[in-house]
């Protein structure tokens, strides 16, 4: 088994905080924002459009799109269960990690494509959009605040995918559009302060 | 137990086809797009996000998000199987799923929402993104008609939710953007002709 990944990507980053969760390692192939090999021939027979992360198992079937390679993994390695353990927290993970990605992480990957100087000239940019999805983003990270008011983790009682998907959703913000946690956001906040201190957070 | 819907509303659509292929009904309460009573105060308590569907549990319990409605009802009947039956299958159409939404699905509402003279006014639009999204959308159905290729269905070998997912996004894409599926996309084609005779395909 191999997991192909992106160098500072967003969403390799996602399973490898998934992976250090479960406790699990395997063998990682780095690519490159810069180098873009990924894009290459040889690797679009394996995912043909070009993303990453890409799981490989040993008879050579290919999983992309980081959430099918964490379920993949959940069912391999049940405990801790980061998508829920009953019927409905399952069906409450998938809510707010659909929340998570919808409200939080695509608009601050679409504010990094569509108005960072890094993808000028990579990809097609529309700074107008990206202004609409820095708006949204700030708005989003305020409703957040609110949701978590009495609440350790995103969704359910127990730290979830939903919580991991919301992490390097806010890491994007910090990192790539210089958006960090207001002041004012003391539950979005805190619990960014504690999930942040889990060793998972440095995978 | 009673599931909140939009009339026409394309995620209410997924998860109305969804039920039928279960062969479960139960009771709805219509909403309009005109109208727009889901987003107020009365209903933001059910979902502060104003979206639907919304399904809400005998207990008040209330989950939010298609696919995770679509999850919980997976686990409550679970046969016909459209997350898959393995766990290598529920990995395969969570990729496909997720391919579905983010490369078909999201870009047909994306041109939608910033293009249609429908949400003028209603909506902040930026037009070039819509017409960028519209590039995208067409280009991705010619991938789509390569990879089903010898295949019935989308990812596995048996309809799921990845095929209800492309379902309505190209319902999207004929209704509401003009963008049919050209006649040299012959597997394409002959996909949605086979899916669109399904009895669901009503729902």
């Amino acid at each position: 088994m191999k997991l192909y990944s992106l160098k500072n990507g967003v969403n390799p980053r996602r399973v490898r905080i998934f992976l250090a969760e479960k406790r699990m390692s395997l063998p990682i192939e780095e690519f490159d924002m810069e180098t873009r090999a990924h894009k290459d021939a040889a690797f679009l027979v394996k995912n043909p459009l070009g993303t990453l992360p890409v799981l490989e198992l040993d008879d050579g079937t290919l999983i992309s799109e980081s959430v099918a390679i964490c379920r993949y993994f959940e069912e391999m390695i049940p405990e801790p269960p980061l998508f829920g353990r009953s019927s409905l927290e399952r069906a409450q993970v998938e809510m707010w990690n659909r929340r998570m990605e919808l409200e939080l992480l695509l608009p601050a990957i679409d504010v990094f494509v569509h108005t960072h100087p890094f993808w000028e000239g990579k990809r097609e940019q529309v700074a107008g959009f990206g202004d609409l999805r820095r708006r949204q983003l700030i708005d989003r990270m305020r409703w957040l605040d609110g949701e978590l008011v009495g609440r350790e983790f995103i969704g359910v009682d127990r730290y979830n995918i939903a919580d991991i998907t919301a992490q390097v959703a806010l890491l994007t913000a910090r990192g790539a559009l210089k958006l960090s946690i207001p002041e004012d956001h003391r539950n979005l906040a805190r619990w960014w302060s504690a999930v942040s201190s889990r060793p998972s957070a440095r995978a």
